[in-house]
């Protein structure tokens, strides 16, 4: 048994192509050797699909025991067939590996509206129990991808626990209360209610505080297990060690935004509360003139103070209060525009492939940070032709 | 003094380049012989520029005489300097025509930041006053644009008077309230307080239901000035005519939105309320993934089930009571895909022009209509080197 050096004990997994739309990897299981305590957070979507609603039932317990996951079918608007397909999945799972149904995890992402392809998964798990081996992950981080242009994997150490995790994205972005796909494995010892809530802390300032389009997935899913098989670590590096990893994925997500050439990172601060500060960082990183003009390198600056406004709810909203700076560079200050001879200097900045806008908004002493990128005629390429 | 056929009696106009930017049409000025009933609404953007705060004031006694428009520099985030100009140029304008200051209405559309070229319009209102002539209100519609690709204005009759009104769009559209820029001429006598209510109401189902792109412009602006010199009319004939012309006007920008190759009009029906039908409609219309699959004629129906679902907070949302189709083209019915069969005539729709969504939420009576357009190349090309 070979334990590679950054991945958490007692953790196997296969990923494979079962061909549910071309030849790329579509379909992986992840298994812990032993139960694992558990959390989970899923899309707020009204549509969401079936293996959301069992994911649900089979968490509430506080433990699982594998994720199934499929790429290139999102079984959405499926109806009673997809559900029935997604249970006979985590059945069949479940038989290969000789654990219980209610401790997989199913998810699915890809297209909307078409029933999975049941035959070919038959084929592709049958057998998938002896092919699980130790490490890989990676490969799993590869077979979720639907438009990411890379795997997105974090390792970090915990005391004697090692936590791992993988995301996927990274269109139809902007998760509420979970993102499209991360999983979290790790072989520390945490109580499922510790966990349950640790998670919750760790995914609102990152993974919600991304959009890619303003479009929020039908299956987003974030899960983890802690197996214990590493022992007790401490509960406040562990949160710290969670916390980190969700942001740096968080951050990836952005950065790899389907078309994207740039990261987009809003900071606004002084606000009233901390929904305000979200309102306005969101209204500014989902604003597609801001998006182009970034794309384009074009010092519009104006855009941002467009989308301040645009908040209209948010009525203690004053421009004479205002501060805006595109990295160290001001723009706007207290009502007026800064000296245009800053125009070119901003030019340059914006050449950058990571972009920093600050916000003051002079009322308060809230802030949030949210990640996106910018909109590319590639965006309009890959969404303009997705299922054709 | 020669009158057009359609254009009402009594309002003169002068278009002109001032050299805001280039040298195209840049400022215009639409007087009314004599003091005219008026009413206007303006942005709800909290950015909103001096002109806006001019103009409230202005229009608060029901009463105007002439507008006073330029393009190619919004005039906001211009703090104190910005307001003073605005006031300076009512007044320049108010000199020329003989009329008083407080009956001009002011506006300004453009790049946001930046103070407005005075001498340059201090020497293009020199003179404006002679230059005044009857009809000519289309190049007052060519020179209030700024993207847009043609002049938008429709005429009709009222009995023995005439309605004429002038847009433009087609960026930073999401109107709230009012719509970029759009003026309306009668010579029908309507008393002030009537010319408010009706333009209200003409408005909510016109302007306010159309997204080009989910930004909301810091200049939205719609006034009327009714001057009464062809008497009486049947004020819900005149009701019915001035919430017809909205209506296209709004059609218009919306087919005119930047880069926009198709138009988009999205109808949600049995909903619980007019409310609930609105959110769902442009969540739909907004939706960037729906953009770019229409953009691309791609049958990707899903999207809108995932743009419908993702208004959370409307917790009586259910899919399983949720019909979807394209014009007559059905592709979900209450929790299923229709067979898909439909998928090569949805194909062949989508190259049409005009895009036709219908839903029925199956939750009550209630319903709206909103219009948007696709998201192209062209929209990132032209808004990511908009002021380079």
């Amino acid at each position: 048994m070979r334990i590679l050096s950054m991945q958490p004990k007692g953790f196997r997994c296969c990923a494979k192509n079962v061909g549910i739309k071309d030849t790329t990897l579509d379909f992986t299981v992840i298994a812990s050797d032993v139960p694992a305590a558990a959390a989970a957070m899923f899309t707020q979507n009204r549509f969401c699909g079936p293996a959301i609603t069992v994911g649900r039932e089979h968490v509430s317990n506080g433990r699982l025991q594998a994720f199934v996951i499929n790429s290139k079918n999102a079984n959405v608007a499926t109806g009673e067939e997809g559900l029935a397909n997604v249970r006979e999945l985590v059945g069949l799972v479940a038989e290969e590996l000789n654990i219980e149904s209610e401790d997989v995890l199913p998810s699915s992402t890809g297209v909307i509206g078409r029933q999975l392809p049941m035959e070919k998964l038959r084929q592709g798990i049958a057998g998938s129990g002896q092919q699980l081996q130790y490490g890989h992950l990676e490969q799993a981080a590869r077979a979720i991808m639907t438009t990411d242009t890379y795997p997105k994997m974090h390792c970090c150490r915990i005391g004697n626990a090692t936590l791992v995790g993988i995301a996927k994205g990274v269109g139809m972005i902007e998760p509420n209360m979970a993102t499209m796909l991360a999983y979290f494995l790790t072989d520390a010892s945490v109580d499922p209610e510790q966990l349950r809530v640790c998670l919750k802390e760790a995914v609102e300032p990152s993974f919600n505080m991304v959009s890619v389009d303003s479009d929020t997935s039908t299956s987003d899913t974030v899960a983890i297990m802690a197996n214990g098989l590493a022992g007790e670590v401490n509960l406040a590096d562990f949160r710290q060690a969670l916390q980190d990893m969700c942001l740096r994925l968080a951050r990836e997500l952005a950065r790899d935004g389907e078309g994207a050439s740039k990261l987009i990172e809003v900071t606004v601060e002084h606000a009233l509360n901390a929904q305000q500060a979200k309102r306005v960082a969101k209204s500014i990183v989902n604003s597609p003139l801001v998006k182009t003009a970034i794309f384009g390198s074009d010092p519009n600056w104006g855009r941002i103070a467009m989308a301040i406004g645009k908040c209209y709810e948010q009525d203690t909203i004053v421009p004479e209060k205002i501060d805006i700076a595109f990295g160290c560079i001001p723009v706007y200050h207290r009502g007026l525009a800064v000296d245009e001879g800053h125009l070119s200097a901003l030019k340059n900045y914006l050449d950058h492939d990571e972009i920093a806008i600050h916000v003051s908004l002079g009322l308060g002493e809230e802030q949030a940070r949210v990640w996106g990128c910018d909109l590319t005629y590639d965006y309009v390429k890959i969404n303009g032709t997705y299922t054709s």
